[in-house]
């Protein structure tokens, strides 16, 4: 099935970063952006002079010359904003990781699903999304093979996933990203309070995350609690006693890490 | 101050991950590798055989026309080790984060001090040390002299730095690489469970180390705890019912975001 004959016109709902990434991966691709909503003026203004197209600010009135009204914001507004939402007989679908496709039951909606890339966007610059993983589902096999192949258009790697799977790719997304993005904010603590630059620990960032490509997490872990090197660690949470957040932190990861070992 | 006029042959204690990446290194950069210590006779065999030197296994009777001893063994072995070398008019170092000069006080050595390379080395391959960050200290001016010229001689990026720093960042070089590969490790545990492929979130990792260099990490900060999506991160802690360890890391982490984003 070729989307493209299906799906001509998109509507996006939403026009931050997530927004601001499909409107132009979207127009990229050939497919025209019908309109921008968002809640403010300035945002759907933006992104729709970015875009060049129309916008509104209100959801009831969105215009019903559309094929996929693709929702681009926050998990907790979904319900709000879906209920708003008069035009029943397009495609809709979300892009959340979390949320399951149930939030569509009942709401009048014959086609409906998911569209979610496994990415964090950026507010200053947009990307391609040729090469993010972006997983579907629908609530038909026909409306799930048409979010397969409008996906396959705009990315290289897609995947058809139920609500469970991606809720449980969701999960480990926020290990792998946004809680590896705190140990390095703790680390840059650590070090700006000895003035020291962070300069000094990128060759290490690079080394982490580059072992990864030929060995398992598991297999690539080094340090301390891999060593059973008590002393250091004791002397480590010595070095963290006025700073309890990050020794209850400290103690915590090291007792996961050398359980995780001894599973190995 | 050129290193090589005063130091020409290393000797180095232990043939483990960093033995084996000093001695390479150390060699490339035309040292002498005088001789290699290591307790089991097959690894000093396996490591002199690679470096085309000579190796003992009797810490005793290591050769004194040496011009510098490096250490290079698990910290909780340092004590034990310097307490046997007899050789005390040669300058010895260790390459240890953790472990103070202090260390080496009243134990008769005339020059000493640090030579610690801000990385973790693999087992698999040797690398340059190029540009690997080196931290280095003495225990007077001259002797720091020579060990910076000597660490410049093998890496472009020298830092002298005296030990209360040098924990610093060893606490902090564990949260960006020990700490974030256990991030991975869970991810990678959570998407097994599901059958789903680790290469799923490997443009994720990508951005997310790609993104710290241009902002900090801190303001690079995504996800869940950050936009306060209360509703995402109640479904993830239920998610994580049974696996206690992972839902207790979850919310640890999740609130220490909260805090550090409240301080922005």
């Amino acid at each position: 099935m070729n989307a493209k004959n299906l799906i001509k016109r998109v509507t996006i709902i939403g026009a931050g970063n997530v927004g601001h990434n499909f409107g132009k991966a979207f127009r990229q691709a050939g497919y025209v952006i019908n309109e921008i909503y968002s809640r403010t003026q300035s945002s759907a203004l933006l992104l729709s002079q970015t875009l060049n197209c129309d916008y509104t600010t209100d959801l009831k009135s969105i215009k019903s010359n559309t094929d996929l009204i693709i929702l681009a914001i926050n998990d907790d507004a979904l319900e709000t904003v879906i209920n708003q939402i008069k035009i029943k007989d397009k495609i809709i679908v979300h892009s959340s990781g979390s949320t399951p496709l149930s939030l569509f039951n009942d709401k009048g909606f014959k086609q409906y699903g998911i569209f979610y890339p496994v990415q964090s966007f950026s507010k200053n610059e947009t990307e391609s999304l040729e090469n993010i993983p972006i997983c579907v589902e629908g609530n038909n096999d026909n409306t799930e093979n048409l979010l397969y192949s409008f996906a396959k258009s705009v990315s290289t790697k897609v995947y058809a996933m139920d609500s469970k799977k991606r809720k449980a790719l969701h999960v480990a997304a926020v290990f792998a990203n946004n809680f590896t993005n705190h140990m390095f904010h703790i680390a840059d603590d650590l070090l700006k309070q000895n003035k020291i630059s962070f300069e000094i620990i990128r060759p290490l960032l690079e080394k982490t995350a580059g072992k990864l490509k030929t060995e398992t997490p598991l297999g690539a872990q080094t340090g301390p609690a891999v060593r059973n090197d008590l002393k250091v660690i004791e002397s480590h949470m010595e070095y963290l006693k006025n700073q309890k957040d990050y020794q209850e932190l400290y103690g915590l990861i090291t007792a996961n890490i050398f359980k995780a070992q001894k599973k190995k």
